[in-house]
């Protein structure tokens, strides 16, 4: 039976992934990264979701990659090389981040004998991010892939070339919209949501293009 | 000024590949990874070698990637998925383990400021870890200069393509030998070494091949 598994952060995203693969693969495990989250929040949603799901579910202490990027890209006070591309990239970007969090969720997979990930990466809303685009993850399913002797490695990304309408059109499809009640998006960690921050505001617009109801509450409605 | 990183673990090939890179760059910086070494003496000793050579270093806690790999290929009780192209791979390979180093490593050096990475895998010596050959850092080198927007981040791999002789040489011509004496190779981690498990026989036959008397003592000599 083919087995699959899902990097989840408990968000409205990676629990779509999370029902799309259970859709697709015979058996679906979850894996979340606890990188110091700004909000606990996110990762008891995490568990939640994927409990009501039944997913078995392993949650990864990452906190270490901290003491790897918070460093002189993250500080004002420390100049950056001239001549790097690092320059034209959004102030949020981390280098490496989605590839360091791919690379052990592989490492988990491959060890369980799961040869196929899944993730919610998306150039449509993340362009500015070049880690999340196709062409980089055909790239490292390839390193894994070699890697690992594993030519049948596969990154799978169902919400790589899907705006926020398409992916919230997906989840209502795929039947999961009371369980987005429990997914974080606010960027402040409120609950109810605050409604006013970019994060809030995307996910609002998301729902109301696909003319559906967001179940989590909000302090400010953005309609 | 060119700045690189270098994979550290305080052993004999990554001591060589930092006084290769301190000849070859402006400035250098060592990191060490701590997945729960089976030695505290293998940290012990990369903090004192980097002292030694003046080199910024750090340690960063990766003991989380245990909470991935102790999986399925670990444990004699569990039945791995058929198909999978590990069969082949010998029992000590962790899948993925050096793809997570490389590419925790590069998002310390890109953070940093520095674009080239120095790293002491090596195809002689592990031929049967996929994920040591040159082809798959080729790779990986591609998948991160991608996903950072970096075209001109490299890895270096000074030790590729030498045997266990040429990298006693090498040390020897960089003027290190007398640092070896701080490097641990002994897998039962005894100090002096025991003389007779693979590490330290392989160690043993390099320096014996070199015709360079190795610095560390040893309960049995293996000559």
């Amino acid at each position: 039976m083919t087995k699959a598994v899902v990097v989840f952060s408990g968000g409205q995203d990676s629990t779509t992934c999370l029902a799309w693969a259970l859709r697709k693969f015979g058996r679906v495990q979850a894996i979340t990264f606890d990188y110091g989250q700004r909000h606990a929040a996110e990762l008891d949603a995490a568990r939640t979701i994927a409990g009501k799901l039944g997913v078995r579910h392993r949650v990864v202490d990452l906190r270490g990659f901290g003491q790897c990027s918070e460093s002189a890209l993250t500080r004002a006070d420390v100049e950056v090389a001239a001549g790097g591309g690092l320059g034209g990239l959004p102030s949020t970007f981390t280098p490496c981040r989605n590839l360091v969090f791919l690379t052990m969720a592989a490492a988990y997979a491959i060890s369980e004998g799961a040869f196929d990930l899944v993730t919610g990466v998306c150039e449509t809303d993340y362009s500015g991010y070049p880690d999340c685009r196709r062409r980089t993850i055909d790239h490292l399913q390839e390193t894994i892939a070699l890697g690992n002797d594993l030519p049948g490695f596969w990154i799978h990304t169902p919400l790589m070339f899907r705006d926020k309408r398409e992916t919230v059109e997906l989840a209502r499809d795929l039947g999961i919209l009371p369980l987005l009640a429990d997914t974080h998006t606010c960027y402040f960690g409120r609950r109810p949501a605050c409604g006013t921050c970019p994060a809030c505001i995307l996910r609002l617009r998301g729902f109301a293009a696909a003319c559906v109801p967001d179940p989590i509450e909000y302090e400010v409605s953005a309609g």
